[in-house]
């Protein structure tokens, strides 16, 4: 009945899939020890009300004394879920659970994830606001865009604590950082390179916009219909926007035209890339190709042009994924108690991942293993360091 | 700084019942194996993407893949928290997190706390309307009457799920198993009792509707104001609709004319009675005095009548408290799928708060004790039993 489909590796059969998902992977826990009598005199009026009335005479106990400050709520509607799209709130359920699971596991960070029926912006940003002790940070996953970069935009001017879209921002940080290592491996000038982005979405735009924030003076996006431009007509307001900063020599066509003398490929669509339209590219080039489960480009191509080359599949070496990042990101933010996750908390970030890969830094160690524990450390230490004083 | 107030006992100082709170009592967990690299498969796609797509082509699948469906959320805008008043969302939360402690430990249940800081009923109402499918039942805690009424109201009427306001509910079926086991230990036929409610807020009013519904045809609720009879002018909705159903000899005056030849005194209020108001009362009077931490009726006062006393403080013996019956009662209805929780159900966890109390019942054990794992299984069975067929 259920069917793992053509690229399912064969050890992934569904009765063993679906049995690891069972009841869910998280649930609650208690912090304190087993529950006996002696428990209950701690968990009664009048010790509960002692709590509360302490937090209520000062509010800074709210930090000290409850969980919700350092909860993640991992929020989605569903529309955007791996290369599957929209799916809906309840099928897309499992993926905020894994992400989770992750949070706790990685970063020791509790994450609840809270899914969303009602797709409306103003109903999810109303609902968040009005619940707002209720957590300490917003984890905003599988959204699709344009809607994202909305959803993303009215969270962070409405509520008080971290917000960060993580096929955006988590995945740019990770390619960011890629794309570092891999220079240093091929011997160019990061800063100097050409990149072409392949996928003008949610992860597409998020990684054009940070590689520009760090500096990158040449920088091309391909959607399915070309090259974004200026002569396009078709652009939604995010593409428009990101013109101003990709794009300077004005290219037209299609990928094969931006790949001419191009550095490095970043795939971040739902694409196919077939090997010839990579011979254009510079000697050695860096493909990183994170379409999922099926990369854009294969690996037969890719080592056809001799390149450094990584997908987006964590049982696969070189894996370049956002669960690489979040976890350090939010865990930093946290810590520092800042208010928001800025530019300069996301160029922290990937020093502190490019920081976290350089003891094994190799073309089949271009970033570390996602069960690195140095990757969360690094993270986490750059992006606190860079919060803004609260 | 923190001062217990003169009702703390004196082994509850103030810094080891912080301690006891630090960083919150609750956290999340992971259910499957510590993360290595072969879970990574299942972590990721494709195989989280089978999850997915199973659940997109058969719903009902999310029951059995997901946490949702089993999960509380426990739900409060912090109006009416323990005996403290509005203390507001923040300071509240620490209530709701022994709540969610309490699901854990004594149900095996799931729960999160959800705080409101906007209290507006139609924002709650929104707000878990548009998050109907991250939990699958709500436990609302700790809100004032008379909004309390309509907010659960609303609600039933908007999710498809169990909902319970517990300091209504769980408090009426913890009074009315105790009052039917008082009535066995004195002799009296449970439903020819005089009952007199003092405190007419959401548990007062709850347990007078629930003991009318189990046919006790002479029930008296007395307010701050007096007895709650048709002559009064100054009665929310909820009150002038409980005068349907309690004060049959239309009394009017204060508590000494209702108490005048009661067989039964449930304290549901922040009153202070004299011991001198409970000699009009029948002999071997019952009385439930569930004010906390200071109970209505002094211990003193309730021997010197000869009557049969429970208070609502967890740490004394006859604890009569709706942490007994709320983690049963949540469980029997989501174990049998029931989309909500109906009268007869209430009724039903009663009959098996009874039956858990019938082996050590006697004057010092009018209920068992909350930690008795008795008290669950048998309100859940007989609360499933109970639940009409989805």
């Amino acid at each position: 009945m259920l069917n793992a489909g053509p690229s399912a590796p064969p050890e992934l059969c569904a009765p063993r899939v679906l049995e690891a998902y069972e009841h869910g992977l998280i649930g609650t826990a208690v912090r304190r020890s087993p529950l006996v009598a002696s428990d209950l005199a701690a968990w009664s009026t009048p010790a509960t009300a002692l709590v509360s009335s302490a937090i209520q005479r000062d509010p800074r106990l709210f930090e000290q004394y409850t969980w919700a400050p350092r909860l993640v709520a991992v929020v989605s509607d569903g529309s955007a879920v791996l290369g599957l799209g929209d799916v809906g709130p309840r099928a897309g359920l499992p993926v905020l659970e894994v992400k989770c699971a992750f949070f706790k596991r990685i970063a020791d960070l509790d994450a609840i994830p809270l899914v969303f029926s009602d797709r409306r912006i103003d109903a999810i940003v109303a609902a968040l606001a009005a619940l707002r002790p209720s957590f300490g940070a917003v984890s905003i996953e599988d959204v699709a865009a344009p809607g994202c970069f909305e959803l993303e935009q009215r969270l962070r001017d409405t509520l008080d604590c971290p917000v960060m879209h993580n096929d955006q921002h988590g995945t740019a940080v990770a390619v960011v950082a890629a794309l570092r290592n891999a220079a240093l491996l091929t011997g160019r000038e990061f800063a100097a390179m050409r990149v072409v982005i392949l996928g003008a979405g949610a992860a597409g735009i998020a990684t054009a916009r940070l590689l520009a924030t760090a500096g990158l003076p040449d920088l091309t996006l391909v959607d399915t219909r070309g090259v974004v431009g200026a002569r396009r007509r078709d652009l939604n307001a995010a593409k428009r926007e990101a013109i101003t900063y990709t794009n300077p020599r004005g290219l037209t066509g299609g990928l094969e035209e931006a790949l001419r003398g191009a550095d490095a490929l970043v795939g971040l669509s739902r694409a196919t890339v077939a090997g010839t339209l990579l011979a254009g590219m510079r000697p050695q080039p860096i493909i990183l190709s994170l379409a999922n489960p099926v990369p854009e480009v294969l690996p037969a191509a890719a080592a056809s042009v001799g390149a450094v080359y990584a997908t987006g599949r964590a049982t696969a070496p070189n894996c370049v994924t956002n669960l690489l990042t979040v976890p350090g990101i939010f865990h930093g933010a946290l810590a520092a108690g800042a208010a928001q996750i800025t530019p300069e908390m996301l160029l922290a970030a990937v020093d502190g991942l490019v920081r976290a890969s350089l003891p094994t830094l190799d073309a089949d160690h271009l970033v570390p293993d996602v069960l690195d524990p140095a990757v969360f450390a690094c993270i986490s230490a750059a992006v606190a360091a860079a919060a803004p004083v609260p």
